[in-house]
């Protein structure tokens, strides 16, 4: 996502999760840290680990693992040095057992030495791409979230991970649709090339204007919507899994990561197969 | 373009070319020597020729070169040892300074020392790829060409050069769609990733059943339309440029080279700006 006129943005990475950690900053991270990988969020207790990434491994659209933790270690030393999962990412959402959650502003006090941080890919930095290349992002042109739907498409279950598979929606006049499928292509940890392209229904999309997550969607006349895979899909299989806590982020409130955004594709590609999980 | 059940095959494309030197093969070349590189024929008086190379360079996506002769030459050592273009091509059209022309089975006798002889990729080896990635390419599998349409769109002029941009149309499911931009994106000597994809009415073509050329779409419930720039372009553009004599192929009756299909992106990329011409 690329800098909103007149917002805050901070010159690293390091410059922001600071500023997080010192209670300065509790916004979303969209643009605040141009050029700057950023994740997901995903905390279980260890015995649910395995399934989940085996559940990333099968699923790797929606849910691209940029870094995992040693269990019950708050660090990532792959993605940052000083790294301190429990107070770096600016709002977390808390769910125990179930669809509800409570908002946190750190994990301090609830942090337990058998949890497991996973770090999976988000939109972003293929949205900066996209800036970059010249193609407007609707959404962000009207300082909006982008929208989001649940889809007829089943994701690829592993252990108690499952659900639909949730897409971000972008339109573009079609020469820019083209591109944007290009761009998005190259980069896999972000997503990835789009899932549907053309007619909402055949995913089971009902309304394209009603989306179940972020905004109001922004078209003009004669785009065509495309569709990504989202990160809010695993948010959606954990709260069904049955552990006892899961923590994810507050949507829009990134991990921002010391990685360049251009160079993670070569630098982090393959490191969910090549990390083995500290049963 | 695949080898239809049942079609005759060669197993190189000398074989094919000795075929057609012999007379013995007058038909379209489509799957007819799987795996090689074919291409569009454009034969110009060499006082045309750095103008038809501008207008190439200008719309490398309908007109990407593949090869370019001496002037006077009906060789092109960079395709094939022994291709002579007067023969090994199973139909031409002859035109004489405007849209009507004479067909021909070799150009033996009209041809003349002032000849410039031009070869540009056409959509063959892309449509292999897809057929190998197991995306289904519908007009294929109706036995039928594909349909082509005059579009609103121009092409960039050079001296007499000039006229629409004719697109091919292909129609497939959504997620073959993206992979089908994905896949001819890769072959920028195939015409390269598409230039319109959906609502047929925003490039000119007011109704997708009835195309300029080729034959009736084959399109299936669910379906959407991808367009790409079309090798009938440049044909367009020769026919009005004011040569006394200017040649095409009889569409669909490409020349087949000897370059491996999958090599001739390494191969060949720049050859257009690497030749003199020799004037």
């Amino acid at each position: 996502m690329v800098s909103k006129a007149g917002q805050q943005t901070f010159g690293s990475a390091c410059a922001l999760r600071r500023a997080v950690r010192a209670g300065l900053m509790r916004s979303d991270t969209a643009g605040k840290a141009p050029g700057y990988l950023q994740g997901n969020l995903a905390i279980l207790p260890k015995a649910f680990a395995p399934d989940f990434l085996l559940f990333c491994h099968k699923n790797p659209k929606p849910c691209p693992v940029i870094g995992i933790g040693e269990a019950g270690s708050p660090a990532l030393p792959q993605l940052g040095d000083d790294i301190d999962i429990r107070i770096d990412v600016p709002g977390y959402r808390v769910f125990r057992g179930g669809n509800d959650f409570e908002s946190a502003e750190d994990l301090k006090e609830m942090w337990r030495d058998d949890l497991v941080t996973f770090v999976l890919g988000c939109s972003f930095s293929f949205e900066e791409a996209l800036a970059s290349a010249g193609i407007p992002v609707r959404h962000i042109d009207a300082g909006r979230n982008a929208p989001m739907y649940m889809t007829s498409i089943d994701t690829v279950p592993a252990g108690p991970f499952k659900g639909p598979l949730v897409v971000s929606m972008r339109a573009f006049k079609p020469t820019d649709a083209i591109q944007a499928v290009l761009l998005s292509a190259r980069q896999r940890l972000a997503h990835g090339a789009p899932v549907h392209i053309g007619d909402p229904a055949q995913i089971g999309i009902a309304d394209i204007m009603r989306p179940d997550f972020g905004d109001t969607p922004v078209m003009e006349e004669g785009d065509i919507p495309v569709f990504w895979a989202c990160g809010v899909t695993p948010q959606i299989a954990i709260r069904t899994c049955g552990a006892d806590l899961a923590i994810t982020h507050e949507p829009g409130h990134m991990l921002v990561t010391d990685i360049p955004a251009e160079a993670a594709e070569n630098r982090l590609s393959g490191i969910g197969a090549a990390l083995a999980i500290n049963r």
